[in-house]
């Protein structure tokens, strides 16, 4: 399978950290990608049209996005414990937790495109902030009662990428739990495999 | 259960539109709340910190969002045949389509609203416009193929949304199977149940 990937794309990311929990890594090629808002990328447009990564190529040319849906696929072929339960309550608590850390991923990337603009919308900044701290207290809530899954990797990498752009909220000020969860969950393997870089 | 609802919002339009056609939408009763990316709707934050729609309220007080786990969950309740395959290659093929219509769908709004600031960022603009034609394409190119499910579902609700939204992309002039299927599925009962409105 091969892998449209960047260093710095939390969502790539938490495909990958996904894959070293699976076992699955190795079966995983990776192709860097560099997209960016204002730049289509036109070859990656000819596998998605909405020139994101992750994007994943398989084996037999047909292609997968997003990046729950490869992780979802990715949870179909090893053999231990699934990391999306397949059904019942814990399917949803597990989805509706993934779509709070996956969607505060998805917030902080257009908070940090907005604060780059050369002429940034205040209002929209202001939403931004006050939606983040609202987030970061829904985690905080319940980041002790989470079992191992998409959605505690996905809180992982968030975590970790709250520290690579948004270093000036200080969210272990507000967050010790989350800090504590993070600080043990950035040792695994599977994080430490997968570095964020800037390069 | 409790249904944060607007009828601008194409992504509440897809999940009413899937609760009509699994026979659900008698269990749903919706209440009106209105949400902007620049402000954050203070109620509904305590529910989704996300300040997004739809968000889903279950009889136990449990919150489910966003709109794709929500679809997930509704697709447990009824006793049809399902609209998200659930398992096997056709389960990832409509995943794929589904992420392609809401991934669309989250670029047009995206872009409504960055060309309704004062100061738009014209590479941003035009990065859109470029997205937005190939993912066009890549519509056009698979829609006779699509069968009755989640992605066609999002597909006629995406339709639907260009012509509210972006009535001077013109998309039936490069789209002709897009705009006959369109033309087909904007008769369908629970689409006609669902009109989009301004107010």
């Amino acid at each position: 399978m091969l892998l449209h990937w960047s260093p710095r794309s939390p969502f790539v990311r938490k495909v990958m950290v996904f894959a070293h929990e699976t076992g699955l890594a190795d079966r995983i090629v990776t192709t860097r990608t560099a997209v960016a808002m204002t730049k289509p990328h036109q070859a990656l447009m000819a596998e998605n049209p909405l020139s994101k990564i992750p994007t994943l190529r398989l084996e037999d040319g047909s292609v997968l996005y997003d990046s729950f849906v490869i992780c979802e696929y990715l949870d179909t072929l090893h053999g231990g414990p699934r990391l999306i339960p397949a059904e019942g309550p814990a399917r949803f608590v597990e989805l509706r937790r993934h779509a709070l850390a996956t969607g505060f991923l998805d917030l902080l990337i257009l908070w940090r495109n907005e604060r780059d603009k050369p002429h940034p919308l205040p209002e929209l900044l202001d939403s931004f902030a006050v939606k983040a701290k609202a987030a970061l207290a829904a985690v905080e809530a319940e980041i002790d009662d989470i079992p191992m899954g998409l959605a505690k990797i996905t809180l992982g990498v968030l975590g970790s990428y709250l520290d690579f752009r948004f270093a000036d909220i200080d969210w272990r000020a507000t967050c010790p739990r989350f800090a504590a969860f993070h600080a043990d969950f950035a040792q695994r393997p599977s994080m430490l495999a997968t570095p964020v870089a800037e390069g």
